[in-house]
């Protein structure tokens, strides 16, 4: 099952049913085409901080002159980083290198604390793609990542949730650019799997229903341009399409 | 001007009037003690995130062997980590080192981004005490201060918002354990102001209403204990309050 959030035509939020097969979303007696221009579409969750997760993906530790950690390495984006899919999204002007990083996103379903790896998948609502995106100049200069990851438009979130039964354990996570294929992963090869990632959050943290774990990226991250068109595409959830604009 | 957040009786929430004179806190026609029991004090702006700011006290930095940073060093603390004035903050069990960390928070008034220094205070609601609280185990371990500083109960925050008008610009910043005087230190002393924090802070993110940034923590950190009891005095603002609990 597939949940979308869309701005109206009358420009109510809306949380509605997303058919995958005829490419429609539906609340009430309502119906649209998903890419109906009267419609906005809106990132399918509302997280309160999302949890993003490096070097989890030991190919993407390589490339980056780096190990996977032993145990699972953490960082911050607040709500101002989110974006929609099918939106062109602004960057930090006068920077030299700024990344796509496609990311499978866990989108929790309800407020908990504590919760143990083995019951972890019980506070998932669902699965979708978001591009970490990030501004290397700054992220290579502070101890914590906020101007290189929690930039506003640093987290492009869609463009649907996807229920967990959705989701194969071994979903690949594919990014374009501009057509041209970039990285390609797979959810199986996680360092740190999802419940895992759960355990440990909540340990620290109370996670809240709507906010967003972000579980790191393959290998084959590479510098934006102004005008590139990225797509990031995983199984079983779809893909998440956005515009870059660099001023 | 002083404005406080509480739970009534009823159970509703309201943004009342607090009187400093006679303690007091009143919204519409009903008026209470601060200090009833009848009353939840909550914290007084509700943040989508907290924008932390280190070594912003030469004082400190060079306790903890640091310098003052080129620029401001940025941390972000999410909103699972507000904890009230009055409450018993229980804190991560199984750590040697869980410090204080007296601080001046900036309340934003409204939403904001690319912010001159010379224009910051337009969009400033008010200033309140906040404990930045730091698990020192996890601070040195990680490359992002997650575990280390974004912990659930991380940022008591209270015990009211004052306007700018009230706080001085050479506010004394003081922080008691126990009725004893650890921390002392004077708002003029900030290595990079409260304009040039918003300044910087905005050229990358958003800023919104109730947004908080906590401007670093003077000479005078230590290490907490289960039971102990702490006090944040700031001149102008009030005195922020709570007990900790170390499991």
């Amino acid at each position: 099952m597939y949940h979308a959030r869309f701005r109206d035509p009358a420009g109510s939020v809306r949380e509605g049913r997303y058919d995958p097969d005829d490419h429609t979303v539906s609340f009430g007696s309502d119906e649209y085409a998903f890419d109906d221009p009267a419609i906005d579409v809106l990132p399918p969750a509302e997280p309160t901080k999302i949890a993003c997760v490096g070097r989890n993906y030991a190919d993407h530790a390589a490339e980056l002159d780096n190990e996977v950690p032993d145990r699972p390495l953490l960082f911050l984006k607040a709500p101002n980083a989110l974006a929609s899919h099918g939106s062109t999204v602004t960057l930090p002007g006068g920077k030299d290198r700024l990344d796509w990083e496609a990311e499978l996103a866990v989108v929790i379903g309800e407020s908990c604390a504590d919760v143990d790896a083995d019951d972890a998948m019980d506070v998932v609502a669902g699965f979708t793609c978001m591009n970490d995106l990030s501004n290397r100049d700054d992220q290579h200069r502070e101890q914590n990542w906020v101007r290189g990851k929690a930039f506003d438009n640093a987290a492009p979130l869609g463009p649907v949730l996807a229920t967990p039964d959705e989701v194969p354990d071994d979903a690949t996570v594919e990014l374009r650019v501009n057509g041209e294929r970039k990285q390609h992963g797979n959810r199986s090869q996680l360092a740190f799997d999802v419940p895992t990632l759960i355990e440990e959050i909540t340990t620290y943290m109370t996670l809240e229903a709507g906010d967003v774990i972000a579980t790191g990226t393959p290998d084959g991250v590479g510098r934006l341009s102004d005008g590139d068109a990225v797509a990031i595409e995983i199984e079983g959830v779809g893909t998440l399409e956005h515009t870059v604009r660099i001023p």
